[in-house]
Order: structure tokens, then C-alpha cells, then sequence
């Protein structure tokens, strides 16, 4: 018998952290549990080499007339630190109450243990399921799946054999309500450098003499915001998707409120691009945000120096039809434009992906060359959420990214049903990450009945 | 017979930095070292504990009708790191050419240990000289000099005992020039704290939503300068002292090149404040400097994080007769005002100093109070200069500062004669600090023939 909640214990105990090569062991075991659990279930699995950590590609194949679903998670995890505001040991799952903690008990292993448990139940249920069934699991997804473009040249005619793509990777924003997240932010993110002097300097001997490049990174990254709110970069607007009608009327129907979410911030103020809620913002505005700021000198006390360089770590988060290369292009562009004489800035490019969105059955703008099999799908998981949560999921775009969902529309076509499980009080990418056990246990029930609806023909 | 340069080598064996208690044993060894040498050359040595770092006051007594002459000089340095940036090790000294390498070399005990060598000469040559002498040397320069105040409470009445302050712990244009030293400028240090949400946020879920502390201090940052590089605070340069034409002819005299100092610093454009060159502005002109900045993700790669806080290191160098309380408080006002909403402001206060000038006689400005013996100290430093160097000093005032030269005229009315030893290629505060064997030997040589000049009546 499949015990999720002891399989999540075990998934979690590797420190499968992907961008730190300490971690190369918790890499490794963590692809092995998956590689493992997975042909312990019946799946034929490939372990892809890829120039960094390997993708699981975990078969079970069947009828070419059966449905064909690939589910998508990934078995690394962000890094951890800062440790010390940790409450419990990162990488020692604790239970408390109704929840796991520990790093990526939400971000993707307890999700992905969902969805593992629902085939292991489905397949319990009834083995010979009339469905194909293939597992991608990645390893590079916290790092921005560098590896992902050539795994995708390699595997896209056997992807373009499936329907559709289905994943626990968004968020749910409250227990009540579900969502089938039909849209993604995209990403492009880098670095700026700026140079003043050849080193550090005495700031008395020689302050009063030069730009400080502390100071001319700060008044370029000031000329990056309007006051009100919007990205002041020429053409960084251009083709954004227009909001459909339906899609605020889904959002105002999630019910959110803005006191609570104020709270839970810390914040007395919202600062959305005007014209949009603080809700619609973040689903569908674009941002330029700056997630990290260095130079000179940072201790105790105080050292007098007019450093020599400063830095920047600038992320920007896309909607549809923003091309990540050309936002990257107007940004440096206007930082360059923007920078004041006596220093010099450089980059360092980081990595992207584009912005996503499907359009699910029944809305009026619903392409007419959409899969039938998706559109099942969609009306597959709809229905199952609303026996097992009590109410019907919401369609909504969500302000986070997985850009790899984009990459495999662009490269085999495929689309993908998004089945939000983790909420917002699950702290990723933060300390004390953990996972509800609630929504674990009600989220296998809902993907085991939409396996077996979907089979059924 | 004393070995000015093999003493040197001792001194900056001990580790003596005075911010990291790490470097207990490295403060304690310079300091014995210091008051050893003194106690060695007939010196009564009084190690004055304080609440950090003691201080050493060594005298040497005679007639109270003789000159009194406090040398000052410092035994702390300032931090190392970054390390890897050193060539040679920073506490082993290694003579390559005519320079000393090694922390502290030029800051504080390459000259330093010129003036006890020219004390040591001056004595050996006549052990009767009717000069008394008292050697003040402190522990805490490096970091403000959080003792010293108290320290001039008990000791006030000895010092107004002397006549006047000699030090050197300025800086000498190039080798061919001597300058005294005739103002310093003040400090006001403190830190800026920026504070957003509660917790650092996942930027994709959350981003858009609200004012990113980065965003805030670069926003807050950027207000604190016009674009033509005065500082943008209300009153900052209120009471700023008149330069008179005297400087601005003295400074002209330094023939100083500025494209020799562009490509010493690195730099294509100078930043000086406007009506100012660049040697007049670093030496006439208040600044407001960001000395370091930090915030968010630093490391490697990218971690898409809204940061809950950030914060800048700020220091404003001060000139006669601004007041550092004064322009703390402005600057601190202005920073408040402008703080945009959905952020938080606070501030770490840091160490403080006054500005200080000294005018020499002949002179048309010279006051009439001024003391008879200073204006013989700094004829006799005059002609010793000439003598020695070839050439008559240079009276300018100085970008640095030596806080305690202010509070010394405050609490005893003695003024300074600062003999500056150290070279704007030394490398102070920086990787690969030297000193220049040569103008320590003439450094020596100089101060040795102006202490028998004074002697003689």
C-alpha cells in the first residue's frame, strides 16, 4: 500500500538544492527515490543525461488510442539558507498539525508525490487503465531548466505522441477554492554591473572628486518605476495581452481580500501598476523587480570607501506576448541610455522563458484547433474538483512561472492543465516552507478521479 | 642605534585591527610594542585604559619654560580584507623597491614611526633637549575614536599644559612637494535601513503587488544629489566657510594634473562639485557618500526574491563650520520625507567629527590669539622642509579626517602642525597599502631638524 505522506518524508530528506554543487549527493538521491518509486509502479524509466542533473522520463506506454497525459514536476529544490530562521531543520520533515515542513515540501516534492500517489492508486484500482501515462521530472527547474531546450529537441516527437500536460505547480489560493491555472508569467532576468574607479578609495582623500557607483546604480535603477507604479522602459508594454472580461470576472469571484492579504505582506500599502488590483496585478501586469542589491563595504560599523563597482540583480516577470530577448534588449538599452558619465555598466545575462496561457473549453474565445483530449481534460479535473472540494475550480492566470510549460507548447504543441496545490501561506523559497496534508490528501483524490474519468470513453 | 626601518617591520607584524575582536592579540601586541619603544627612548609611558583600546601617553618632562610639543599617531589599522587582493601577505612587511608593503604601513605606522625615529635621533644627538615632548597615541582612529572623548575629559588639563599638536597622519601630494596640513574635514556617518514586507516574497506570486525595499532605497538614494553633484539636502551646505583666495593660490601652486589624477583613479569624467576643480572639491567641499549598499540575493545565479529589507551606508565628509549633528539630522529628514509609501525607514547611527582648520601665521587672516610657539613650530617646520625637501610646504587643507584634531582645539585649545607623510598611490584603506622608504627617511629627517630648531631659543 502507497503511503504518500511517508514517500513526501523520504522525497524531502535528500537536499536536492540543484544550484549548489554541495549538493550534488541530495541531487542524486532524490533523482533515484523518483527513478525508483516510479518503476516500482509499473513505469519503464529513462534516466536522460543532460549536461547538468538528469531528467526522469518514466513510461507507461499502451494502446495508441488511449489518452495520453504527461505529468510534470521536478525534484529540485531552492537553496535553503537563510538557515537560521529556520524552525525546524530544513531537510528533516516535521510534522506539525496538518502540514510538512521542510525545503520544497511545496515547491514541487509534495505536489508531485500528489500526483505519484493518484496513478499509484489509479493503477492499484484498476491495472490495466485504459491510459498512457508519461512522468517528466527535472532537476534544473529552481535554476531555470537550462538543460531543457536540447532534452526537448531530443524528446519532442515523443511528446508530440501525448495530449496534454498536466502538473502541480501553481498555487491554490486558499483551501476553499481551487484553480486551474491557465496562464504563466514569463522571466528575464540579469544582472547590471557598474564601474567607477579602477578600486576602492579613500572617500575622504577623494570623495567630492567622482561618481560613486553605488550612487549612479541608484539613480539608474530610480529611473526604472514611475511613481505610480508602471515600468518606465520604452516599449516594455508593448503587446501585452489584453485581459478578457471573463478573466476579472473569475478573479472577483475567488473573493480575495485585500486587508488580509495586506497582513499577511507586513505592508500598509499596495503599489500595483494602476489600473489593475493588487490581485489583477500580479496575474496579469508585467514587473521590473530588483531581487538583489551589493557593494561596498556591508559590516559592522563603518569603512569610508567610495567603492569601485556595484551591482544589481534585476528579474523581470512577463505576460503574454512579451518576448523575454526583446524586454531584456529595451531594458539594457535604457539603462545604458540612463547612465550617468564617469562610470561604465556591464551585464550579466541570466537566464528566461516566455509567458503562457491556455484558454480552457467553454470560454467564447476558445481556439478551435484546441486538442479534444485537452478540453476533456480540462472538463475532467473541473469535475472531480467540484465532487471533491464542494465548489468548482476558478480559471485563472497566476503571477509565478514555469517556463518550461511555454517551451513545450512552442516546441510539440502541447498545452497543459495547471492544478494549483500549494497556498500562499507555504512560505516558498522561503524558510520554513511546508505543504498542507489536507490539501495533499484531497488533491490525489481529485487527480485519481480525473485519471480514470479521462480514461474512460 | 635606532632602525626606523626594522622597526617599522615589527610594528606591522602585530595585527592591530581595532574593529574586530578577532584581532585582540594583534591590538595588544602594537600597543605593548608602541609603549616598549617609547619607555626604551627615556619616554615615562602611561597606558590609559579604556573601555575598548588603551591609549598611550608617554612624556617626557624638563622645564615648564621649554616648548611642549604632543606628537599624535595611531597604532590600529584599518580591516585587510579582501584578502585575496593582497600580493604580498598584509601583516608580513615586504620591502619591494623603495616601498614598504603591509596594513598600516602608510596608515598610521610608517609615519608614526618617522616621528619616533626623529625623536630618537634628536635625543641621541642631545639627550639635554630643552623640549618637552609627549608622544599620544591611540588605538581607536580607525573606528571613530569612541574613547577619546573621555579620555580628554581626565587628560584636558596635562595637554593645555603643551603648546600645540604634531601628527602625521596626512597625506603628501607627490614626492617632490610637502604640504602642511592646515584644515581636515568632519565626518557624519550612519546607516539607512529600508524595510518592506515582513519576510522576503516570492517575486513571481507576489510581484507587482507591492513597493519592493530595493526599489525604495534606490528611489530614496537618488534624491540625495542634483544631477550636477551638489548634495540635494535642505541646509546641508548652510555655514559652509568661504574658501579664501590664499588656498585656491596654494592649491594652484601644487600644479596638480588632472589627467594624471583621472588615470590614477581610473576614471573618464570627473564629479566635483560645480564652481569647484576636482583638488579643490575633494579639499573645500562637503560630500555625502554611499559607502556600501546591500540587499536581497548577492550570490551566484538568481534567486527571484522581494527582499524584506535593504539598507546603505552613508557618510558625509564635512567642512568648517558644518555641524555633524546638524547635517545628520537634515540628512536624515530629507530621507524620511522621502520615503515612498509602502516602506519603512530607520537608521543606525554611526560615529561623528568635526572639520577643523588651523590658519598659519603670516597669514592676513592669521588670528591674534594664536599661540606664539605654534607659529614658531610652523616656521621651523617651514624651513626644515626647505632644507630637507628642497622646497618650501605647501598650506592646504585636506579631504580627510582626523576627527580628534577638532576635539582636541574644542577641549584645550591646542591647534596641530600635521606633516603629511603618506602618497596618493599608498593605497590607504585598500589592497596593497605601502609606505615610501625614501620619504620616511626624509620624513625623519625633517622632523628631527624642526624639533632642535624649536628647541633653541
Amino acid at each position: 500500500m502507497f503511503n504518500p505522506v511517508e514517500k513526501l518524508k523520504e522525497f524531502i530528506r535528500h537536499p536536492s538544492v540543484s544550484t549548489d554543487s554541495k549538493f550534488r549527493d541530495g541531487m542524486k538521491g532524490a533523482q533515484e527515490f523518483v527513478s525508483g518509486l516510479l518503476g516500482s509502479l509499473g513505469f519503464t524509466v529513462d534516466v536522460v543525461r543532460t549536461d547538468l542533473h538528469p531528467i526522469i522520463f518514466a513510461q507507461r506506454g499502451g494502446d495508441p488510442s488511449w489518452p495520453h497525459v504527461v505529468i510534470y514536476g521536478h525534484y529540485d529544490v531552492q537553496p535553503a539558507d537563510p538557515l537560521n530562521l529556520w524552525k525546524t531543520p530544513a531537510f528533516e520533515p516535521t510534522i506539525i498539525g496538518n502540514r510538512i515542513y521542510g525545503r520544497g515540501a511545496a515547491d514541487n516534492k509534495g505536489p508531485l508525490m500528489t500526483n505519484i500517489a493518484a496513478v499509484a492508486q489509479a493503477l492499484e484500482e484498476n491495472p490495466g487503465l485504459p491510459l498512457r501515462i508519461t512522468f517528466l521530472v527535472e532537476g534544473e527547474e529552481e535554476m531555470g531548466s537550462p538543460s531543457f531546450p536540447k532534452f526537448l529537441e531530443r524528446y519532442a516527437d515523443k511528446l508530440r505522441e501525448a495530449d496534454f500536460v498536466f502538473l502541480s505547480d501553481t498555487a491554490l489560493p486558499n483551501e476553499q477554492q481551487v484553480v486551474l491555472t491557465c496562464g504563466l508569467r514569463g522571466l528575464a532576468l540579469f544582472d547590471v554591473h557598474v564601474t567607477g574607479p579602477k578600486g576602492d578609495l579613500h572617500s575622504g582623500l577623494h570623495g567630492g572628486v567622482l561618481r560613486n557607483p553605488i550612487q549612479a546604480l541608484a539613480e539608474i535603477l530610480a529611473t526604472l518605476h514611475t511613481p505610480d507604479g508602471r515600468v518606465n522602459v520604452p516599449g516594455f508594454y508593448d503587446g501585452v495581452l489584453d485581459v478578457h472580461p471573463w478573466e476579472r470576472d473569475e478573479l472577483k469571484k475567488l473573493g480575495a481580500d485585500e486587508k488580509a492579504y495586506a497582513e499577511f505582506l507586513g505592508i500598509d500599502t499596495f503599489y500595483p501598476t494602476p489600473g489593475f488590483t493588487p490581485f489583477e496585478s500580479a496575474r496579469f501586469q508585467p514587473t521590473l523587480e530588483f531581487n538583489g542589491i551589493g557593494g561596498g563595504y556591508q559590516g559592522e560599523g563603518t569603512k569610508t570607501v567610495i567603492p569601485s563597482k556595484a551591482f544589481a540583480k534585476i528579474s523581470c516577470r512577463l505576460v503574454p506576448n512579451q518576448e523575454p530577448d526583446k524586454i531584456k534588449a529595451l531594458v539594457m538599452a535604457a539603462i545604458r541610455a540612463r547612465t550617468p558619465a564617469g562610470v561604465k555598466v556591464d551585464f550579466v545575462d541570466q537566464h528566461k522563458g516566455e509567458a503562457y496561457v491556455v484558454v480552457p473549453p467553454d470560454r467564447s474565445n476558445t481556439p478551435a484547433n484546441q486538442s479534444p483530449v485537452l478540453a476533456r481534460a480540462f472538463r475532467a479535473a473541473d469535475a472531480a474538483i467540484a465532487e471533491v472540494w464542494g465548489r468548482p475550480p476558478l480559471y485563472l492566470r497566476e503571477g509565478g512561472s514555469v517556463p518550461i510549460i511555454a517551451e513545450i507548447k512552442h516546441k510539440t504543441g502541447l498545452d497543459s492543465v495547471m492544478f494549483g496545490l500549494f497556498l500562499p501561506e507555504d512560505n516558498l523559497h522561503a524558510p520554513n516552507e511546508s505543504f498542507n496534508l489536507d490539501v495533499m490528501r484531497k488533491g490525489t483524490e481529485t487527480t485519481r478521479r480525473m485519471l480514470l474519468a479521462l480514461a474512460q470513453r
